[in-house]
């Protein structure tokens, strides 16, 4: 099968460096605004006005473009030629999406995948089947250690600061409170504390930076923030990865007396935020395309797809794995 | 949705428990070769030959026998009049019995799922997810700690012991290893330890029975295995329930040079083996219900049910859930 991909920051690349992981997938063009840009492993970029010549050329298009603000208009309207694949992660959005992005989907018989990836994705499936299994069971999910890109661009946008990188780290207090099985109500900022790496121009106020920074609504005035002041160079050695995961974990009981607890962890680590989604969105690609052989059409999320879809193994190989 | 259960052993209660949990589940009835015993909570048990009147009455069978050697004669026979699950874990017999069971689903327009649980069942779930994500990582499986019923059987089978329990422990170093990805090549023994608690017989002869423990090929020769002599008190207060659990590690690369590194970790920790399993058995009978209103016939597994099917909540409740 052969996958486009539209769009060529961070994920654009991870998805170009999946394919070359998965044998049964080509790449069959990528697509950018920018001109005159070089793909990381060589091939041909081309401008975006260039997608509809590959029109019958494209199995599946990862549109690989930024999720709060882009990709609310650009999925909708390339699924009208093409079957499109996102990893729009605006929780309170989803819905909204999802019925603009099915709508065009019907009418022009394509399929469309939205909200993949690792959370949504992965972590979704983990609280989808803990929930299922469990009805009475409570979930939680923290995230990090991991760069989150929103609260390190809030840095950002302080005067004074020329760069800065934050990381959401799960508190593991919290974290052995929920194990235990007591189900606590736990706020946000009770199970995430905030590690800041602030990078200041000449002759900035720090002092001053720290104060806005720890007081920001909503960001960070709420939780136990941590500031350093470093260099632009341990910035670049230090911090220029996107690291990121968390852990899904529900607890829930059974028994004649509900005697029995079960807890229940989905735990990622990953050295790369970026190359981690794509990977999924690989796979989902694989999978949303085989539905779409057999007939299906409409907009889909990670809770359609049967996870037999997902593989490139044969039924048989795949029953070894059961 | 209405559930019967054939066969009211551990896994037989479980259901019968589990189904109190779902509240679009109610039972139909428990079928049992045994006569004149009594629920836990309180329902008739009906003997199996009274099951053929309930044809009309049951939405799903859940065949709750023994694995090894029952389920491959019964599941086949009951998908020629039910729609049946069952928890088939004979990893080697079990493309014999999907081919066999298939065979007589299609032929009578029944559907059926067999090797439903955690292992097979959730851990086959976080294998094949992981393996679709990342096609050149290698996963790894560890259980426990918990009892294994195949080896407290094989103890008890020793001249001069009277009960035994043996609780199978993953090693830790070996853990640690995995998740450093470097991919081990590891053995089972060196996955896992074996602990024994073993109750004997009067003036039986302790050292000769640890001897014979510790030398059984297979089940302990080459395991690091502890034996220890308890009372008949100590074995029924200490180590009457059925712990179980373990952990799905998977550890592959991502970038153009394989220098990202992703580790995924599926881990079960549960205080009743059965009781989860019934909770795991009862959310699939509920998805292939629902495959089975739609006109889907034959045998299914895990990896054929969309995740959504598993679920009692509204598709609005689920989007929550991405």
């Amino acid at each position: 099968m052969k996958l486009g991909i539209y769009g060529y920051g961070n994920l654009g690349k991870g998805v170009e460096l999946a394919i070359k992981k998965n044998k049964d997938i080509e790449l069959a063009g990528i697509f950018s605004k920018r001109k005159n840009i070089q793909s990381i492993t060589g091939e041909k970029i081309y401008h975006i006005d260039e997608l509809m010549s590959f029109k019958d050329k494209i199995d599946v298009l990862v549109i690989c473009a930024g999720s709060a603000t882009e990709l609310p208009i650009l999925t909708k309207e390339l699924v009208k030629d093409f079957n499109v694949i996102d990893s729009f992660d605006t929780h309170a959005n989803i819905k909204e999406h999802f019925e603009n992005v099915n709508k065009n989907a019907m009418e022009h018989k394509r399929i469309a995948l939205i909200s993949g990836g690792w959370d949504p994705g992965m972590f979704s499936i983990a609280r989808l089947y803990a929930d299922s299994i469990l009805p009475e069971s409570a979930t939680y999910t923290f995230w990090g250690r991991g760069i989150s890109q929103g609260h390190s661009d809030a840095i950002r946008h302080i005067k004074g600061v020329k760069d800065a990188r934050q990381y959401t780290i799960p508190i593991d207090d919290a974290i052995k409170k929920v194990e235990s099985g007591v189900k606590p109500n736990l706020t946000v900022h009770e199970k995430h504390r905030r590690l800041c790496y602030v990078v200041v121009e000449e002759g900035a106020d720090k002092n001053e930076i720290e104060r806005q920074i720890k007081n920001m609504p909503n960001y960070f005035a709420d939780y136990d923030t941590e500031v350093n002041f470093i260099t632009e160079e341990e910035l670049k050695n230090e911090h220029s990865e996107s690291p990121s995961g968390g852990v899904v974990i529900t607890t829930g009981e059974t028994g004649i007396n509900d005697e029995h607890k079960h807890v229940i962890k989905y735990r990622l680590k990953l050295d790369s935020n970026p190359e981690f989604t794509s990977s999924v969105l690989c796979a989902l690609s694989r999978a949303i395309y085989k539905m779409y052989k057999r007939g299906e059409v409409g907009c889909k999320t990670i809770f359609d797809i049967r996870p037999i879809d997902l593989s490139n193994k044969t039924n048989e190989e795949i029953l070894h794995l059961l």
